[in-house]
């Protein structure tokens, strides 16, 4: 007779982002003509530039002559994108990450899904909280976990985000029996902060020092503008021997629709004599077959100089939209973080925050994303994304200004 | 201190077709000047037809522009997409599936591989013998098995395909304590055999009586041409009680490097009061983020008149350099199965498979799987596959011929 996993039955209802589509499906009804503007899911708005789409073009032209033709592609991506991720992305910035240690892929949440099957079911996993979904949802799901108690699931470790360390938890806030796999995304969905090298270089000393492993989610790089702070954790030193990098084009290039992403596995990481980098090469050949090659093709794209140029314009777009939002809910009085070096507003509204997003979408129709969606510690604070058009923005701050003001 | 999964070790060391590759490499670097053929690894050789890469292009054109522009689609794929694969690949055969049960994913190895992800590590799992090595790599790597020894895992029990049932076992061949899960494959990979409507009602007779759940694997169900032949598991009643169907467009339509696949998971089959459905639904939602939509509009462009006329076609290629290859080992007096509804021909040779594989690579130039690859019941067969150009099959034929006849 076959049986459940019964981990899956310890999850909360719902993913958080179905909820909130449930209950836009249900304002949408109840008021279809008016005009919603969605500020919720970090979603891209802006189409795909110019010289990607060339080369998507020209990656489907290949696949319609037998000459140019691709069947299967290399699992670990091809050589041509993973050479220029190396050299734009890390060997520019100092980086020690060559193309051997880049896994293309089509999607973060995939990867960072997925990396936790080359661990031990009973390993101690620390999150932060607020948190990004997925890290903890796949650790449940795999049995890391007890029950859900109060907000939390027994038996994870959580890293609180408070306003007193500016969202920014350090190894100091973890407890006595320490952890084993620290997930850590900056800059931070949801609270759009960044950690500075400091920040970073502490936590990379605590997890060569307790031989534990970090899995850094660097989603939004793409958004840091002020020199001073990492885009990479290889940017502190050692951290290639103990930490794994999430990077994405979703935000980057617009691609959330297009699907690529990439995982960094060094080749210095070893757990128990073994090569991490080759257990996740197991892991990718088994259980995936590479991106589409006319992605991959459209992905390289965003490293050609045309390419730079335009994902930069297109990064400063949603940054201005950013800065547009967090200047007027300042101007009205509240606090906020992130808009700077990052396309989330992070904004404490002192109230339940699914009474605030029901608010936002009743009075000024315009959707936002509750905190507590991300765990205790986000209630009484909304997310707010600049991902959508200027004029969108501009008119769903002028509402929320008036709806919260 | 981090820890390693544990049952990765267990792993033997290469998935097949690395080592194949591996050899290959060899031998190209030896003798640079030969033309080597490969009817090894399934890997279609034609382009994408012209109605799939112009409905691919306009996919990726309305990407440029903000008002076609698609960001994340839902994760479970388009209805556009899942509409055309209900109506053509299931009602037009009387099969009780609904777009609600499809979930369009990436590649089909990556839906074998995940899908045992929803049940308890400690269900009994029923695999062929000779498979298809995701089926088995994927539950040892979640610790459903024992140690390796003599060429199986311990604790997997082994469905064994021999001359005497044709390469298509049947329930009658499972041990005493049975199975929960059991993996089929018809067309199957590697033999090339198909089951009849007759063989199938067994099975799901079988999994009814028991409980158990069939995850059925119709990968090549493009290249049945008998009309009595099932194409799809649900057409055989029941079965949409207790079997999922995996498909993909990769061998149909020549999507290997394009990736796009789909995993059928009926609402109506419930363990333990839950719908399975529902368990897939949220673990395709936390873990996986949608196929990129101009690769969606590509596959859904297969079901277009143009698109069956022209992927028809395609398949039709195939089944007969499959023609040439039966047809020729049989004249020198050899066994072999399939090569008919399939692409794929299974030749007894009597010895060491490695060895012919290593004996046609040096002297014929030809690649091919050595059968012992597929698990101990491969031992003394070799796997030929028709995926190539014409001329290549008839060259690729007359070497082989000559190097064992």
């Amino acid at each position: 007779m076959i049986r459940l996993n019964p981990h899956y039955s310890k999850l909360q209802a719902g993913y958080l982002f179905v909820e909130i589509a449930r209950r836009v499906a249900d304002h949408n009804r109840n008021h279809p003509k008016r005009k919603l503007i969605k500020l919720g899911i970090g979603d891209v708005t802006h189409p795909l530039p110019p010289s990607v789409i060339e080369a998507f073009h020209s990656g489907v032209e290949d696949m319609a002559s037998a000459e140019s033709f691709r069947g299967y592609g290399p699992e670990q991506g091809y050589e041509f994108l993973r050479e220029a991720i190396a050299e734009h992305d890390f060997a520019a910035r100092g980086c020690p990450v060559s193309a051997a240690d880049i896994f293309v892929s089509d999607g973060a949440k995939c990867d960072t899904g997925n990396f936790q099957e080359l661990f031990a079911a009973d390993i101690t996993v620390a999150v932060p909280d607020p948190v990004y979904p997925v890290y903890v949802d796949t650790n449940v799901m795999a049995g890391r976990s007890g029950s859900y108690k109060k907000g939390r699931y027994e038996g994870l470790v959580y890293l609180e985000g408070r306003e007193e360390n500016g969202f920014v938890p350090l190894p100091e806030g973890l407890p006595p029996q320490g952890a084993d796999l620290v997930y850590l995304c900056f800059p931070n969905n949801p609270t759009g902060t960044t950690a500075t090298k400091e920040q970073l270089a502490l936590w990379v000393d605590w997890a060569l020092k307790t031989q534990a492993l970090i899995l850094f989610d660097a989603a939004y790089e793409a958004f840091i503008t002020s020199p001073q702070l990492p885009r990479s954790i290889y940017e502190i030193p050692g951290a290639e021997k103990c930490a794994v990098e999430f990077r994405s084009f979703s935000k980057t290039a617009g691609f959330t629709g297009t699907r690529c992403a990439f995982t960094v596995v060094p080749s210095a990481i070893e757990v128990g004599g073994v090569k991490l980098r080759d257990m996740w090469n197991r892991r990718h050949s088994t259980k995936f077959n590479g991106v589409s090659y006319p992605v991959q093709k459209a992905a390289a794209a965003v490293y050609s100089p045309r390419g730079q140029k335009e994902t930069g314009a297109l990064v400063k777009g949603y940054l201005d939209n950013a800065q547009i939002i967090l200047q007027a809910i300042k101007r009205i009085g509240y606090q906020a973080w992130g808009g700077e070096n990052s396309p989330y507003v992070w904004v404490k509204t002192g109230e339940d925050s699914w009474a605030t997003f029901d608010r936002l979408l009743k009075e000024a129709d315009v959707v936002v994303t509750p905190g507590s969606g991300f765990g205790t510690m986000g209630e009484g604070f909304i997310r707010i994304s600049a991902f959508n058009h200027r004029e969108a923005v501009e008119e769903a701050t002028e509402r929320i200004v008036t709806a919260l003001g």
